[in-house]
């Protein structure tokens, strides 16, 4: 094995190159994993773009699909040579956070055992998955071997955007007989979908714009796919419900207009559901909200991650709940990474989700 | 019995006013109750001032103690002459919202059986309790027999306050050992405290700087007060939780100031009750909602009716577990409900609530 | 309108007979359908080979689907002509138990509000369903209208059978990825079936030996069938799971070996949800139940009834998530009500439910 | 130090014996506490008497309170010479289990993470509490930190008594209002009743017939004791009900009797939180389960740990909620296990729990 790899590494805004770094050595509660495959997500654009600070010279990505190469010392129940994924949040397994049942809150270093967003490090407070290999820290919360007949691309959506997409339907406790809303089918919203049809919603009514994310749209679960651009997306709802407006609405894009627009469409005492990733202050329109007296309930959830957690969306897979393959548009090997971002950040050529493989 | 009687009237912005009204007589569904004692609520003071539109002419108030005096037809199971209180909400028990557990949300008329608040009804969209009679509909669903040896003073807080401000420890879920942060202690903040001491948390933390309502505020349960007029109230609470938040934050003011210290001192995967009526928009701010990422809740209620809650409140003042009769500071006679008016309006005297007899 | 009808009447054991009763009028909560279609029960069968006690000269049957004849003088919201059901279940709305979240458990004459099983009224402790005509108490509580396009058949589950059975996948809290067995696949077990498919499950396991029960029982959403007649059942699921058992098991028989099993194939900490009427009294054997120290939960359900459950239900139907016309092997007019008594008591002919015409 | 300690020893049925081990060495994720306060469980009384059988020369207990001597190697936030307890259920954080919410069912080394009781692993599977030091498994998930100025005796019932008891009254999800009973007031049941008053129950009625312990019971929280040696225990508890039955029964004996009287004193609709240790199997008798369609729920709940619900027991006994040193009613030398073991298993003098101090 070299010592070196190649690694998809934030230089600074609009600069992610490839890069040449040393590879890692597993700390006693590490592994170390060969990535076979990776996937960008929106949030690395963010990165890319300067929206979302990270340090400089960090390898990117929080999605990994690979092969056990190494286990540190006081690892045990794995070996070498097992293909794994891991969540794009790794919880210690140990903090107050993971205890209380926040794990994506991890904060194992510090005092109260919290931290916003503590959970998420892959290429946000360690290096990433972008790269030929990656280190998992508390490799005994975080390792979840592939069962035997699923391919990388069939799990590659669970470490990150069918847990957060699920998360959304989960979060907003849909029963059977729901009417649920969700809001933007991009990769995660079009697994709220599916989620919300995997939950029991009787009617699923969702919102976008582009052909072919609405044609999917109704492969994962819609009921009915609403068009923002035919007239005002309250209005559209309110009628397919008759009136009577969604027991739970799941907002998938992180805007101002999406957020308010599943508020104005829940019925009292429905639950909006956040899954966005907002980047201003919000509103929240007095009528729309009852003067806070429509027993309305908000609730926003960081993508669950964990063994067990991805053991479960991996069976979903294997069982056949679920194809999550459709949202594999495009294929690069890791050395074109950066035409990979390129792509990605532009939304061209009607991509959903890539598949990297170093 | 009279054919008519005294009723505190809404005629128009600044002008409620004692004015003399038929006794309703009961359709089948409903009760008239011959009231005993009764209260103002900080919402009749929405109203007076012409924040809250009514019809003109309406009777307002829904805090009522009294004595069945006549049973609608098709009402079995009390007898007149019982001491009864109903709710301030006063559920259908037959809507859908009912039947989905959302009471106060209650649209009975409605197509699909929801409606905005529509389980409010007393002084609202029906004559209220500040009256000589007072007729309870769906009597079945809603009328609770007082105790033995429970005076109208005892119960007087069931009907809002108690149901309301222990909605907010309920709804924040507030477990064993949690850490509470209770903002306004007002007569529903204070009961928000007994709710959260009554449900278990190990620290409660209210915020006040009115000395009277510090000191009432030590004994429905805080441990530590926050005077907001002696420095940030948020830097307060965190310093008193050591840097860690609350896990619930309880909101009883209905103002963007408190909704949004609210926000910033919950813990990562907190959950903010919020029980206030707002006024105008609300801002949730991007670093204290961690751009939506922080596993946050935002939950608002109503106050909970029916003759069950009821009977359960009314349980809790019997058994001793808490005496609500020190939120009690003024005692009118209904012929002096405008003056009564004039003190809680302008928060007079030290006043919290007055107790109103005809 | 003719002043008599014909009624399946219950008049000793091994006697239920068509007979001639006067046609119900009314009170004023009340609604009288006329019957267009029903079924018979597992529970009539209990009832007819005396059982299950019920009052000589009852009208037997709780699966009412059918036409607004007339409504009792205080009902609104409904009009003469529309198609309805109602559930097995008819809650009052107003008692303590419905205002507590367990309406099956209805006791609106009592004196507390509770009575065992006091929601279940049809063919029970007033007549029933299997008749030309009905009276539904508490009309506004449990009338629902059937949505346009749907036929009797395709909404004559929804009274009990899809009610029964999605509840025991809604009491057993599953989720998605969870694991689920559920013992016996006659049109109960099949519901579970479908619920536990609904809600999530990644693994479904049923057991049954009828092949024809099989064969319905993968359409319903088994991935596995165990046979017990062909080994071991609580062998035969580990098996299935690797040794790691399930995490939620429903019993859907009522009798003391699939209970057990239920318990055996648990997980530790999971969930063994029971929907059978036992006819024994049960026992928990020590080990099966880890000395009590497994977490395990033991959940009964009684079929939740009320208009929101089947307006619930129905929505299913019509957005066809589910179709349960497999179910309804026979058909019988009410003249031949007593060979259709014949046929189910004896599970002759593969029967699984007979549709019952006026 | 000394290479070797004191420790109470299993060697056969009725012979546990202070004898000397090595003092152990940590490994990496281990450590190793002094213990300065430890007493002696129920249940440690059956792996005496042969009940319950543990490896011969284990050390016994399970509830250590004491001071860090040293840490493993990968054990990071902690100091040496803190004061710490950790519960008696050690569970790892990253099994199956644990990332399910169920950490006393851990199974770390098994394959699907699951493991009946698998917590509970001192002086069970690994050497417990008795003796002079404690390794301590995990001690980035178990070790809470005692607050200063809280005594050893303060803190002594959180990791066994304190966690079981409320986890009766959790488990049971008493709500604000409910009326619970407690079967049997040992220090288990005792703090059940604490824990019901702490969640709000507005009537407590316990069952027990020591003098001395009713007394301590009324103290914990009990508004009524029974004494079952004066009259049919079910009945008493009906009368108190006036007929209506509990809300929520805790069962904390772990007998046939107590719960069958657990089952016949619910409501329709209520929940039995079983605590008990059974050592036959149990019987459910058909009436008081309603046939199985009662809406009952049965639920177990082993000892919660993990140094979260350390954490949180502490606060409570910080902030005055609960004094539990009125259970500790006996004092030994950790040299006179011997006698403390005669003492406490045979029920002299009155005792409830004892503390050892090594």
């Amino acid at each position: 094995m070299s010592r070196t790899m190649k690694a998809a590494v934030f230089l600074g805004p609009n600069r992610i190159v490839l890069d040449e770094k040393p590879i890692p050595e597993p700390g006693p509660l590490d592994a170390l994993i060969r990535i076979t495959t990776t996937t960008i997500c929106g949030t690395d654009v963010h990165i890319l773009k300067g929206e979302y600070p990270v340090a400089q010279g960090l390898t990117i990505g929080h999605e990994p699909v690979g092969v056990i190469e190494k286990l540190g010392s006081a690892v045990q129940g794995y070996t070498v040579g097992q293909r794994v994924i891991a969540g794009a949040i790794t919880p210690s397994g140990y903090s107050a956070a993971c205890l209380c049942g926040v794990c994506a809150q991890d904060g194992p270093g510090t005092k109260y055992g919290f931290k916003p967003l503590g959970g998420w490090r892959f290429g946000n407070t360690i290096d990433g998955a972008q790269a030929e290999y990656l280190l998992v820290p508390d490799a005994m919360t975080n390792l979840a071997p592939i069962p035997d007949g699923l391919s990388d691309e069939q799990v590659l959506m669970c470490p990150d955007i069918m847990s957060t997409g699920f998360s959304g339907a989960e979060s907003g406790a849909v029963r059977i007989g729901d009417t649920v809303a969700v809001f933007a089918q991009g990769p995660i919203g079009l697994c709220a979908t599916a989620g919300a049809r995997l939950m029991g919603a009787s009617k699923i009514i969702t919102v976008e714009s582009v052909p072919a994310r609405m044609e999917i749209s109704r492969r994962m679960g819609a009921d009915h796919v609403v068009d923002f651009t035919r007239g005002d997306v309250v209005d559209q709802i309110l009628k397919l419900t008759d009136g009577r407006g969604v027991d739970v609405a799941i907002e998938a894009l992180g805007r101002q207009q999406t957020f308010e627009a599943g508020l104005r469409v829940l019925r009292p005492g429905g639950t909006l559901s956040s899954l966005g990733v907002y980047s201003s202050d919000l509103t929240i329109p007095l009528d729309a909200f009852c003067a806070g007296l429509g027993d309305h309930k908000i609730i926003t959830t960081l993508c669950p991650g964990g063994k067990e957690r991805m053991r479960r969306l991996m069976d979903m897979i294997a069982s056949g709940r679920l194809d999550a393959r459709p949202l594999v548009t495009h294929r690069f090997k890791l050395a074109e990474i950066e035409a990979a971002y390129d792509l990605f950040a532009n939304q061209r050529d009607g991509v959903l989700k890539v598949a990297i493989t170093p």
